[in-house]
Parts: C-alpha cells; structure tokens; sequence
C-alpha cells in the first residue's frame, strides 16, 4: 500500500463535516478505483474556491467578486433586506421562497461567550446601510436558538432606531408535521399565535 | 452568492460515495466557512494522490511505486499469498488479523456480463507468480457474494493447477450476531459447516 500519499488524502478527507476514518478511506478508494477524473475535478475546484472565494462587501455572503450577483442585480427590491446567520441559510430562503429584495449575511450570531460581538457580525456595516434611508424592512432570519432569538432582538432594536420596520420569520407547527411529534416549547408557542380562520 | 466557483465546487463534491446535492451544499460551505486550511490541503492531497498514486506492478494494490511497500518488505511470508477484490479489503484484513504474508489485489471480480474476465483482474500475472514456487497457500478472501464465489472457485482451480494450496475464509455466524438476526444463507451454512467442540 502507498503509505504515504493514500494516508494522506484519507486524513486529509476527514475535515469535511460528518466524515471519520471509516468513510474518509471508503472516499479515498473510491476516487482512485473509479473516479480519477471526478477527483481531479474536485481538487481544481477546492483549490479554486479556497483562494478565490471571498466575501461580498455590502452583505458578506461567499462572493468570488467585490460585489456578490445579488447585490449587484438591478433586479432586487432594494427596500427589504434579509439577516441570516450563514450563506447556506441565505441558500435555503433563496431556493425556497419566491423572496426578491436583498441579504445580509452575519456569518455568525451573537455569542459574548464566544468573543462575537456586534462588530464580529459586522453590524457597524448594517447601521451603516440602515441609515442610507433605502431599507424599509427588515426581515430578521437569525435560527430560532436562544443565541439566534438574542440576535434578532438586537437587531429589531438597531432597525427601529433607524426608522426601519422589523419583521421575523414565522415559528409554529412545521407543515406536514404531526402534532404529537413537535417539540413543547414549538407547541406552546404556535398555541399561542393561533390565528382566527378566515 | 458567487455563482461559478461554489456552484462548481459543490457539484465536484457530488463525486464522492453517498454525498448529495445537500451534502455537498453542506461540504462546500464548512470548508469556506471553517477549514480553508483544511481545503487546501484535502485540494493538494488529492491532487497529488489522483496523478501520482498508480499500481503495484506485483500485487496491483495502490502505490506510489514501482512496488508496494507490503511487496518490498523483507519481513512478510512470501509462502502466503491473499486474493482479495479490492484495496479496501486488503486494508480490512491488514488492520483486523495478524497476517504476515503477501496479498494480491483483483480490482474486482469476475463478472463475464461485465466484460470483467480472468485478463482484467490480472489472472495471467497470478498464475505466473503461483509457477514461480515460492507460495504454498493461497487463501482467497473474495466476497461471498455470487460473482466473488465464482471467482473464488476460479482461483481455487487455478491454484490447484500449480500445486498451491487454496484456502477461503470462514464462512459462519458473526461474533457477537444473535441467530435470530442471521440470514438465513449463513445460518444453513453455519448450521451444516458445525464443528466438534473440543
């Protein structure tokens, strides 16, 4: 066996999220029996991204470019500007509403205990763009985890202090859910927004 | 969002076994998030492992070299010698039993459907290395699945052609299994290969 290079590409595999030794070495094989072409392809694009993949100056996202396509569209409402806390949350909202204005994206929540503050998530950045008068609402799609629901009130507090409307995402009972399967605390609060039937 | 060059690196993470589009959202975004380093070194391993790691021109297993290092030790049996299908199992059987001796790596089985003959697997080389003399038992460790059985009575023939003795692995109830979960196949084989307790 080639101890070295095989070795090599196995730990290196095992940085990525969710694979230990055991599937680091099934991937490792894998490429060599019957995917030479496919791992090439992969390196070229890992190396590419790592260096070239940077972040869009006006809302942080993942951007090979000064300004991300989004920012720089002419095709967006510039009044409603969306906060999540990564790129793949960015991803979701994009892929699964039919949602046209513009995103921030913290890459981050606040976490004191963490040392991630508000310039950390570079909120001076998003007073700045509140204050430009163009952002009417807000949309605040920070996780509802305790740290995430911190962050949203925060930034409810920073849109009002700019005359800036904020709104956050609906919690309740997933669709297709079942009752009996959805957590206390999601259940509670549902019962507590219940809305008269129209 | 940069379209290009994350759109290319998740499709290029779908050539791994059992990574989706989600999965591979969920690679790409880790890495740029979390593990630059990490990616650029799983780039640059790959790479290097997809140009550089070829076959061992003795046993066919991954190498670098000419001849692996398992080939080149002086310290191994050459009078054992282990039929396996893939890399993988070669790794298996190293890493799980004492084993001394030497192996010899199909890349596969026979499978006449697949156009995978006795040339593919390099049978020819076998049987010339079994004419050599050196090795004494063969023992063939291919799947127990159809096409490995197949396969193994192929070789178990050819080593008789050569005076070499073949030898398969046990067939039988996992250690630790519980009858009640065994498939039916292995518990008549188990039942009907029963032995005298000493």
């Amino acid at each position: 066996m080639s101890a070295s290079l095989l070795e090599q590409l196995i730990e290196a595999f095992r940085v990525l999220p969710g694979v230990g030794q055991k599937t680091a070495q099934r991937m490792a094989y894998h490429v060599l029996e019957r995917e030479r072409d496919g791992g090439r392809r992969l390196a070229e694009a890992l190396g590419a991204a790592v260096e070239r993949i940077g972040h869009c100056a006006r809302c942080r996202d993942f951007s090979e470019t000064a300004l991300c396509a989004t920012c720089a569209s002419a095709a967006r409402d510039t009044h409603s500007l969306c906060v999540v806390e990564s790129p793949a949350d960015r991803l979701a909202i994009e892929q699964a509403t039919g949602y046209r204005g513009l995103y921030f994206v913290l890459q981050g929540r606040l976490s004191p205990l963490d040392g991630i503050g508000p310039r950390e998530l570079g909120l001076d950045s998003l007073a700045a763009r509140l204050a430009e008068g163009e952002v009417r609402e807000l949309i605040i799609a920070t996780n509802p985890t305790v740290e995430g629901e911190a962050t949203a009130h925060y930034l409810a507090q920073l849109a009002r202090q700019h005359g800036v409307r904020p709104s956050r995402l609906a919690h309740g009972v997933p669709l297709g859910g079942e009752l009996e399967y959805v957590d206390r605390g999601t259940l509670s609060h549902a019962f507590g927004s219940r809305s008269e039937m129209p």
